[in-house]
């Protein structure tokens, strides 16, 4: 409606990109700006801060596709995982649900995508070459394929599944209880963890 | 339910800042983590930069208690605003969402809250003494009292209308009725009756 000004241009500058952060829309980006505002020393200035030093630091992991500040990432490196057992994810989001599910122990493998032929996605466009070398050089005993309930999830699982025939390796999915063309990121631990248990051979 | 690490701590102290803003939550904060990740360039570095920015510069102004870059704020420096007219506020957000609907061009005056003596929130806790200074000091003609329509707000309008008593100045408030757009079925007594009673020519 109104052209005038109303505060000045750089909280306008910061509302509009706040509006850029999922979950939020112009209305509750002024709406953050101005809670932030008023606790400026409590929030505005250490977001500010986190933002900075993790825009800074934030690495993608060379082995497993995971976002870290370290390479390889803090799962990778850690000795207490099951290093036998390998969850093969689309995205990061979905290995942070799994792990908030707490049912594994395993160590993961993020596609960063799923096969998509009608959005030029190929083969090479994801961490699929880079799994199958993991599961040799790493002599994975189990594959669990965590990918979404979606057309394209189940076309990138069978990829994955002819790509690693010969390799031995027990290849395995997430039990029935996800929702068709439900998304990882959206269920519950609960569900996560049922259908962990009730994985069946892919 | 887990405590093992799986990324670092920058990237969790990050997610556990952004839970703290209002329309997000945790789990929609690690979502807006991972997409300011991804969209490291384009959205976590610059609002990095206008946080910080903001942080540095906003400031109350000192006359109307609008946030603002500048004190006085934009809006009491603009000479295009009709000065006569002061819209009496509880919040900045309020100011905010008057300024949207654009339907006046008048000044404002934010109180900072309401009167609510079992908080402990008495009249010198808010920005009343000042309002009462500004009516005399700035001529004003009309004082408009946008309070929440609340027990509080409304105790409040006729404490700030006790205070002005022998100023002259007209004192209004905002009509009560339907939303545009609402459903009466939606609507609780209160508006419905306010609404019938102040019922106009169709
Ligand atoms: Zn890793
Ligand atoms: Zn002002």
């Amino acid at each position: 409606m109104s052209t005038k000004r109303i505060t000045g241009p750089e909280i306008e500058k910061l509302i509009q990109l706040l509006a850029k952060v999922p979950g939020l829309g112009p209305r509750s980006a002024r709406r953050a700006a101005l809670h932030m505002i008023k606790k400026k020393n409590q929030l505005m200035a250490p977001l500010a801060a986190a933002l900075s030093e993790a825009a800074e630091k934030v690495t993608v992991c060379s082995v497993c596709g995971n976002a870290d500040t370290v390479d390889p990432c803090s799962i990778c490196t850690d000795p207490r995982r099951d290093g036998a057992t390998l969850i093969v994810v689309e995205d990061v989001a979905d290995l942070w649900a799994l792990e908030r599910a707490g049912a594994m122990n395993a160590k993961y493998h993020v596609l960063g995508g799923t096969l998509s032929p009608l959005d030029g996605v190929g083969p090479d466009d994801l961490n699929i070459r880079s799994l199958v070398d993991r599961v040799g050089a790493e002599g994975t005993s189990e594959l669990i394929l965590a990918v979404n309930a979606t057309v394209e999830g189940q076309t990138t699982a069978h990829y994955i599944t002819d790509q690693l025939g010969d390799t031995g390796v027990r290849v395995t999915r997430l039990a029935h209880g996800v929702p068709v063309g439900g998304e990882l990121d959206y269920l519950d631990e609960g569900t996560l963890s049922a259908a962990l248990r009730s994985r069946t051979s892919f």
